[in-house]
């Protein structure tokens, strides 16, 4: 008897695991249902296609060779039997079979299963206030809502938009409506950057037009003949005549605990490294599954589509009587705004510290080729270590080279993926050197030695925020400001703010250090943050207790900072 | 007493070892000499200098601030006592001491020390043939002769250039001189890459003009006047007004060896995971150590700017009485071409067999940014396997991305520096994903997945010069070819050779699979080999066997191999 595999779901997770099935068992009858009418899209090119980037939402739904991925697709080639508009309703696990409901129909009917696969994704999170129910007020949670956005940008129906959430899709969505020529304002508190790079994000942000508000509260959606017109937060209210509501998702696992399956009390169903559920016959995974952080060892949900597709293939595989396992992960992700790309892996300095660890975080500024070859650019890396044992927790880059930045994350997530890397493994990190790629010290490996140096007590090393916050308020700390950088870029600060900001720059160091007040405490900046440090341990040695200004003015200018001096 | 510290050799890691140490030991007498005249430059830099991307050779000199890092540079700013022109002749480890020469003057004394580092470096290796002491014979092993050839560049007075040798550097110095105008001639054996990337280099030079000579041997360099005229080989002759030795370098180890410490046998010096000699008082690093080949266990000898500098940092930190460590190294590089460029890391397929692995390299190409993402390119990924444990020994990569194909050869080599990756580690390797930068299977998963399917025998591939080769055999070897593309690309191809190539676009498979004959071997090529993989797996349903072309068209194109058919 040939084995018979029932899949719920057929986005991502779902598509990659009958296939990979039907690639190892030829005889196997494999079906998959979906409760909509596109499956195996590329979902997170929505903001790309409503940007214009790629331009028609058939290129979301094609191989690479320009054939649609629907259900003749699926089944003539991949020899998967997909059927569409198909809801299951419940799971009878003693009867191995699946109540399922035709969405257009209403026609009930059963499905048996040998082996059953939970990929029914998630919802998005619709928050607790009036008027989410008006005309124009959308959760991208599909294709249908992203096509009927693009039409409207098409024909200018939209002045001003509004995104709930910054989350990744709600700043791609925002940079892809601003791209359309739409006002566009995001609210939120830019939360899953490190605290340093938010500013640079917002300022990124701001540089395309688009308004940033954070630390605001929305408490409600205004509507003028039942479609949205005005957000109103605790502060202020801001016109809209569309409202993208991006701030989050939550596992669809209600299937899955009403037929008894274990799921995490904070939503997902739970899965062990094989992918399988508390039933050894139903697998699940993507969306709607919670899975091992790898470094907390605490449970994380972490709705990817890349995740989902690499636990397709592992469910795939384990269909196939295969050992494939999936040991967690570390939250590697990127995005693109502006001009800027980001990226990071691994804990937050908050979130390692919820987690028990002695955190702190450490931004630097570096080039990501050597300084002599052409067109090289600036990074920030911001690193989370653990003081005690130096393990490295967690990493964020940010950068206008994408490929660049990406470099770096994915080197230090693939340590924390299969080790426990500390300071002194990111320090010999041996990434690929020659100078179109990379500094001969790497900016990851300086990264690792900056913030071996700040945790040390070597490098007396401040945010770029504190930097900021103490120059505005030098009239009550009686701080004495002291730029490392050449006399072109640090002596037209120094003669606007004559004995209050002194241009020393690193060569003239030693013949003028005299010149550094010895009675009162010094902030030093230079361009990256390196040779203050440098002027800092001279400093040091005469006594004199300093603080850097992280990245120096490289990390100030992506803040927007720079022009306050 | 303050530590008295004396440092040989002062171009990467006896500059980096000695800032270092200053840094953390502010009462330390630091000393660094060096026979030279120019200390602390970028070397890797050279090639760009004489191509002329870094403007002027003062830019492989200065800092980031532009500032020159001589003497007076180190001696003021960086607390550090630097001595050029002067030779160390012997160390004497009982007093001691290190005996120098002022190279200008002839003039001995002697220096002392409480820690020793040597920082020698290595020096080009002269193949033993008549000839290579003539007029415009160069080794590039330092600034003077870097100059001296762009000078002849500026001048005009180089028509033909010959490289010796087909490393890194002698590539790097093709491109460079072909880009000058001169014609080159690059002669060796491409033997750095892997086989089936090896073509890819070379059609790479080619397309740029430049001429590759492989599988011949160099017998002689004929001169004229005193200077070069032609490079002679075992099977021609070869006009040459400029030839460059570029066929690697040895570790300078005779000051370590005369001083009766450990050395291997074929070079190098020995060092533990501090950097430390067999003389725990005398630290060793860069182009002048072996260092543990953390894949193979062997030693390994890898004379790469990068590892000095990192390893400098070591030694630094050691010297200061702290306790860092470099386990050892993975081999990471990578280079620049024309308009590809190459990375890797880990061993080769021989290279690992000879380690006694039973290894496999299998290549692929992949989509290095979502597929309906604009402008992104083909990678070319190699993965060298055990075969019986899975376990992933070396990465090589190819992309006209530099920092792409960087990120994915890097996030291999983390792991391989860190632990001992399977095929499952990588396939599930959590790299960051969103359009912009990434498949959401990523190109190093499916690097992955691929492997595992040859490995298990789910994928019969052959690579693409073993596809050309059953195609240019096919009167003899009754092949019969199956184009899996669409007829766009496949039908022009079957027009041309009736009876031999059978245009079946997948998407015809079922419809059309009786045209397949059931009694010839048959061969699959594709676009990029997943397409006709899947063909694959329904023609061995069907019970036919077929082999498929490894990366298909996009690996033949790279390899200038398309029009053959």
């Amino acid at each position: 008897m040939p084995l018979n595999i029932l899949i719920i779901g057929g986005v991502a997770l779902g598509t990659k695991a009958a296939t990979r099935a039907r690639r190892i068992m030829p005889d196997a009858n494999i079906t998959l249902i979906d409760q909509g009418t596109y499956i195996s899209y590329g979902g997170c090119g929505i903001p790309y296609f409503v940007g214009g980037e790629v331009s028609s939402v058939r290129g979301l739904r094609t191989t690479g060779a320009n054939v649609i991925r629907d259900e003749a697709f699926f089944d003539d080639l991949k020899g998967v039997k997909a059927i569409c508009h198909t809801r299951a309703l419940s799971i009878d696990r003693k009867a191995k079979t699946v109540l399922v409901e035709n969405v257009k129909t209403g026609e009930q009917s059963t499905m048996s299963y040998d082996k059953l696969v939970i990929a029914t994704g998630a919802r998005p999170i619709i928050p607790a206030i009036p008027g989410t129910d008006l005309k124009n007020v959308t959760a991208i949670n599909g294709l249908e809502p992203a096509m009927a956005i693009e039409e409207q940008c098409a024909a200018r129906q939209i002045k001003n938009a509004v995104i709930l959430g910054t989350g990744f899709i709600g700043l791609e969505m925002g940079v892809a409506l601003a791209k359309r020529g739409i006002k566009v304002t995001v609210i939120g508190n830019l939360s899953r950057f490190c605290r340093p790079f938010a500013q640079m994000a917002r300022k990124d942000l701001e540089d395309f037009g688009i308004t940033v508000v954070s630390g605001e509260k929305v408490v409600e959606l205004k509507g003028q003949d039942g479609a949205v017109c005005q957000v109103v937060t605790d502060k202020q209210a801001i016109d809209a005549d569309q409202v993208i509501i991006s701030v989050g998702v939550k596992p669809n696992d209600k299937l899955a605990a009403d037929a008894g399956l274990l799921c995490h009390p904070k939503g997902g169903i739970m899965v062990n490294s094989h992918m399988q559920t508390s039933d050894p016959d139903i697998y699940a995974g993507g969306d709607a599954v919670v899975v091992r952080n790898l470094i907390s060892g605490d449970f994380i949900y972490l709705p990817l589509g890349s995740m989902a597709n690499r636990q397709g293939r592992v469910i795939g595989c384990n269909l196939g009587g295969q050992q494939s396992v999936f040991e967690g992960a570390v939250g590697s992700w990127c995005v693109k705004m502006n001009k800027m790309y980001a990226s990071g892996a691994g804990l937050t300095v908050q979130q390692a510290k919820e987690a028990g660890f002695d955190a702190v975080e450490v931004t630097m500024e570096g080039v990501d080729k050597a300084h002599f070859y052409p067109n090289h650019g600036v990074a920030s890396i911001c690193l989370v270590v653990d003081k005690q044992t130096r393990r490295v927790l967690g990493i964020q880059g940010m950068s206008a080279d994408g490929s660049s930045i990406k470099a770096r994350t994915d080197a230090v997530a693939a340590q924390m993926q299969i080790g426990k890397p500390t300071l002194n493994d990111i320090s010999n990190l041996e990434v690929c050197y020659s100078p179109p790629f990379a500094g001969a010290m790497d900016v990851i490996n300086a990264a690792a030695n900056v913030t071996d140096n700040v945790i040390s007590g070597l490098h007396d090393s401040i945010s770029p925020d504190e930097f900021v916050k103490l120059w505005e308020d030098r009239a009550n700390n009686n701080y004495y400001f002291v730029d490392i950088r050449p006399a072109k870029s640090s002596k037209p600060i120094e003669e606007r703010h004559p004995g209050e900001y002194l241009s020393l720059p690193l060569e003239e160091f030693n013949a003028r250090k005299g010149e550094v007040p010895t009675d009162r405490p010094v902030a030093l900046v230079c361009n990256t943050g390196t040779r203050a440090y440098e002027a800092q341990i001279k400093l040091r040695n005469m006594g004199i207790k300093t603080v850097n200004s992280a990245g120096g003015f490289q990390a100030l200018k992506k803040r927007g900072d720079d022009t306050k001096f």
